[in-house]
């Protein structure tokens, strides 16, 4: 069969591209590394946009459009930015192509570029070089700009939605005159994120600071949102960076403040991307395929008419419009629900795996059984549930039955991460924490260790062996006293350790 | 003064620079042709987005996202295609760049591509693959995909919205079973358009068909949208491609039919952009700066507290506050009243060249001698008209106000569109209409010609000299017998001549 799930204990990578083939969710293009986004996919990630957007303005922010070229000369700017990002990216050396004389193109040698262009693979240096124009005297701050738009980096393992030469993604870069004011904006747009994955996309995570070897390359601080994934890595889901004065020194972005003195801006930067459709699917499908929160579904409700003959026909779709109406009168989260009716000429069991594996919270069957009892047969897709209601009943209930479903949703994926969290305070746990029983094939294993430790380059040796990374200082933790398991020194910070994508 | 605005009459070139300028619209890159949209004008181009995207999602359609590099051979594929689009691009040739050994970057020889990648200057070829894998049967057909993207087409000579390096669009690309509703949708996506530039936009457009001279490389038709602008050049704001078989041919995209025969595909695409919002600001704006219809303005209204004292702000500002409740209770469009009070400490006239340079359709004065009559004092940026308004008439009046703003504009530039265009039966009127009577200084001048005429290499010198091209055989136009004035050949089509950006 086509569109056979492979089960996630068997083998979860397989699983994870099984569950995006058969949603159509997204497909491998012929250009390497990069994916297209089909619509099912799309549908996914404008839900998201349109949430993100409104939460982004709500808080002060406005859009704008940065030029997807960056010149060569812009990365040197800033070392430590050129030593993160600038090697592996797409380059543009020649604007022209001419006939080969074979009928096939080539370059143009005369279209050679002075410059070379970099496709962004993050915006920092263009904007800020624009900022720098903008920005005269303390009038003009804080400023708060975000741009949508698509990035390059040149990944040579990638992994649909998670990992992908091109990507889409919104990129924040605000400038402010005090140092509080930004460490302020850094802190709160990522509790916008955290509450956009917990509240939206039912994820729970994880907000934390990370450690100077796992910082943004030019941050002074970065932010992190941690969730666990059903096969037990972490995947970084959003990230605001705290930058200082970094790169406002190395662009000379300066302002005159109240007291008539030039001084250099405080700057941030934060972004969410592509990858938390990856993450929205990781956190909820099943070895049946796509799941997916209400709040972020296109379609809540799909109801399936069942006819064996025209003659049903004629009663059961009329029955089937009128109970589409009234189900999408009916209101949810910010809007109303959204019901679509299936009427191809398939077999029942087919058109209910059709949707089973596109994730659609709510199946409804209307046959003339149904009707003659003015029913509909209910299939709820987190559960698995099947059970007969009222029509009136239903309907009334719609909205309930959503965020039921969105919480359902949220408990078993905090219960995942509860089940396979622990604090480990030794390092033959810690060993035995991330190390597979059979090491022969892939098994789902490890989880999340919160362990007290002190950065330092004695960890890293044991962390590469058991492929280990810390992924955030939990900003929730209380601190305490204890000891680093690493280096026995003391220290009143735990961290989170676990595999990641 | 440094937002100054050259008049239109003077120069109507500087006149536009300076109005994008004057509102913050835009501004220049360091990169050659590209430019930055800025937050003012970001919000126009989301603004039409929400519009269009809804308006595409009405009639069917969905949106994806294909990749942004096109492999070089996929050009190859298309004859036409490939003269008219292929040779002026951005070309990436290398994957890393190093060290170079003296604190900068250089390309890394080893990292040269297999194959050269251009970004895409449209997406025909590489969205036309993907259709030849996704397509088996009429089942799977008709095929809607819209995509909202940028692109790069390596322009010579820039102007900010116009023609840009780098631009934003949209692109839709349809697939159908047979050649009747391919040329259907190619007609609907024209009337969106239209319906879109002249509802929302209040822009007039003349509706037609180009001229073989005039067709998108590798198209059968091409209808097109053409605006007057207020120098009397034509602007083309919106293409729909029927493309027949000419792509489905080359990329060897076919479909079993219903009688179970392979066939190729019928296709479409079109497309509107970036240079929509250049169209905005050359259709309304005036002397003073942008002039924005309120269905697409950010802000339809700015209250402005006049304080002369402490005293007064104690007093006015909570008047303001409750006013700016009132207006944005009140229903206009699909939404409310969008309403700002700007109330910085700056002088009022200052205040209010700022908001007219920007365009907002009303601006509302408040001080404590309107108070005391309970009253308003309102500016409307499209007469120019300055008139106090009892309170309660003016909120109450607020949405129809904005309606007859949107109307006022639309026949503004309805009324430059007919008083500049002429029926010509000749050729010696032809050139005199063409053709400025100071030639030593920029002159608005000209108009729309409508003409018989058949195409023909006969008159394209004399078009070639004047700078005049057809710009499109409207739909709307009965046939009548003709003789062509270039050629004197017979004929029932005319076309509408113009100078065009």
């Amino acid at each position: 069969m086509a569109d056979a799930i492979t089960r996630r204990e068997q083998d979860y990578s397989q699983w994870y591209i099984d569950v995006v083939r058969a949603a159509k969710l997204a497909d491998y293009s012929p250009v390497r590394g990069c994916m297209i986004i089909r619509p099912n996919g799309m549908a996914l990630w404008e839900n998201m946009q349109r949430v993100l957007d409104g939460m982004f303005k709500d808080t002060g922010h406005v859009n704008a459009y940065f030029p997807i070229f960056i010149p060569q000369s812009f990365l040197e700017k800033e070392a430590a930015h050129v030593a993160g990002f600038a090697k592996e990216c797409a380059i543009v050396t020649h604007s022209r192509l001419m006939d080969d004389g074979h009928g096939g193109l080539m370059l143009d040698p005369d279209s050679r570029l002075e410059e070379n262009l970099i496709i962004r693979p993050t915006s920092e240096t263009i904007i800020w070089d624009a900022y720098g124009k903008w920005i005269q005297s303390w009038r003009d701050l804080p400023l708060l700009i975000n741009q949508w738009a698509n990035v390059v980096r040149w990944e040579m393992r990638t992994r649909m939605f998670l990992r992908t030469t091109e990507f889409l993604w919104q990129e924040g870069h605000t400038a402010h005159a005090t140092k509080q004011e930004a460490l302020d904006e850094t802190r709160l747009m990522l509790d916008i994120y955290a509450e956009f994955a917990e509240t939206y996309m039912a994820m729970p995570v994880i907000k934390g600071e990370k450690t100077a070897d796992e910082r943004f390359p030019g941050a002074v601080q970065t932010l992190s949102m941690e969730a666990m994934m059903q096969d037990r890595k972490a995947l970084q889901t959003g990230t605001s960076h705290f930058l200082g004065q970094n790169f406002s020194r190395a662009q000379d972005m300066s302002f005159q403040n109240q007291e008539g003195e030039e001084e250099f801006c405080w700057t941030t930067s934060w972004g969410v991307s592509t990858r938390l459709v990856g993450a929205l699917i990781m956190t909820h499908s099943d070895d049946d395929g796509l799941v997916l929160p209400p709040r972020l579904a296109p379609k809540h409700v799909v109801i399936l008419p069942i006819c064996r003959s025209d003659e049903d026909r004629s009663s059961v779709l009329p029955y089937c419009e009128s109970l589409q109406k009234e189900l999408a009168s009916q209101p949810f989260a910010d809007g109303h629900v959204k019901v679509m009716i299936d009427d191809r000429d398939l077999r029942g069991g087919e058109k209910n795996w059709y949707h089973i594996k596109r994730g659609v919270p709510l199946r409804v069957e209307v046959g003339p059984k149904d009707i003659a009892k003015n029913g509909v047969f209910v299939g709820r897709r987190d559960t698995g549930e099947k059970s007969p209601f009222s029509r009136e009943d239903f309907v009334a209930n719609i909205g309930k039955t959503l965020d039921e479903i969105q919480d359902n949703l949220y408990a078993r994926a905090k219960k995942l991460r509860e089940d396979n969290s622990r604090s480990i305070d030794n390092l033959d746990e810690f060993e035995a924490f991330f190390t597979p029983k059979n090491p022969q094939k892939p098994e789902i294993h490890a989880g999340f260790a919160s362990c007290f430790f002190v950065e330092d380059p004695s960890m890293l040796q044991l962390l590469k062996k058991l492929k280990v990374t810390v992924r955030c200082i939990p900003l929730s933790d209380r601190q305490e006293e204890g000891t680093c398991i690493f280096s026995g020194k003391p220290t009143t910070q735990r961290g989170i350790f676990a595999k990641a994508y």
